[in-house]
């Protein structure tokens, strides 16, 4: 999924695991992430979770698409720093999924945590 | 602001307006912002939200920073697509703004909704 | 639905309109509904507008299960104020419905900001 | 806080354990907090939370209003169950925390997850 996932690859994710449910992704910051506060754009950081969020969903061969998603930023990230992104399945049923993402920095801060909605298909991927 | 912001750049955001509280944003889909699906990465939506939020928030000259935000993914969106974001204040009290972000693409389907609270320091930027 | 709605009915909610995908309830504050800063509980504002929700989403006759909502409090209130609830679809699609209840005091002040994901069922109600 | 607290009260909360940022609560459905489906209303499920939010921020003894909160539903809660309501602080800088609050029923089975986002004021309750 990875391989195809051309904005992923932009960010330059490593993927450290991926079971059903569950990953844990590395990532790390550069010039071109950061904001005009010269910080990590939120959108980043999002982008890590939703990408974390979307392995974790789709790991069990069935099409998830993401539906609601909301993410608090907690801590400012600075450029050249390594983030840790973790998956969690918190809820997983016929049709609707509920995911958590939480994103450490290279000092074991947590910088955000984001949940996650998605919408299970019955088609596989 | 937006001069100083590597990834809004990186996004090729153009600003057609921007007042206090309020804004508005185009941007095209190009290849790299794709996910793994061949559809745009929900992060792109988000980061195209979340920088809209921020220039709304920041037009007054204090410094916002975004807290809790939240994105329905509404209709996939294609590479080329030319979208339009508006970013409106909801909410501006002495320390606490929220803001709402729609996304459409150009046949005018709504693709995302957003909201974004920010904490209104006293600082100027 | 109202009739068995059990804890509506305690709410004292009275419907205005109610339409496939909108509808209009109001309700009086009363001091059973205070929170321990004698300000209206943050759960009764979201009760009424999970209770919007809910008449709107399942004006179309299919049973909606809210999955995912988010509620930003703008303004404190008081005992005795009376509030207009107000839900409009954003979005309705096979399986995934999205809607915003926004409350108004009697002031015409914006007091909350509500957005819900329901999953929509094949099932009848 | 909570004898002052009419709508914690009419809810029948129990508190177990408050500490700075962090608290237990237990609580019983009863047939008023029930809706159309004859399952708990979210409504409630969400007040339970935003209590504990409340109970678990202002136990610094300095006033916190919440700003922006969600609610994931996970599973339907019937008549008579006992739920358990735990409230963890994620993060707490100088004006705002951020919480989550789980709710398991008698089972230990997760049926829903809150995520709350308070403004942390100066003055002392």
């Amino acid at each position: 999924m990875l391989d195809r996932d051309a904005f992923s690859a932009w960010l330059n994710l490593n993927i450290i695991k991926i079971e059903k449910g569950n990953c844990t992704l590395s990532c790390t910051v550069n010039s071109q992430m950061l904001n005009g506060f010269d910080i990590l754009h939120g959108g980043i950081t999002y982008s890590l979770s939703d990408s974390a969020l979307a392995f974790a969903a789709n790991a069990y061969g069935y099409k998830c698409v993401s539906v609601e998603t909301s993410i608090s930023h907690l801590y400012p990230v600075k450029n050249n720093q390594a983030l840790t992104i973790t998956a969690n399945e918190i809820h997983r049923g016929k049709s609707i999924g509920v995911y958590q993402v939480e994103i450490l920095n290279d000092e074991n801060q947590l910088i955000s945590k984001f949940k996650g909605t998605v919408h299970i298909s019955k088609d596989v991927w």
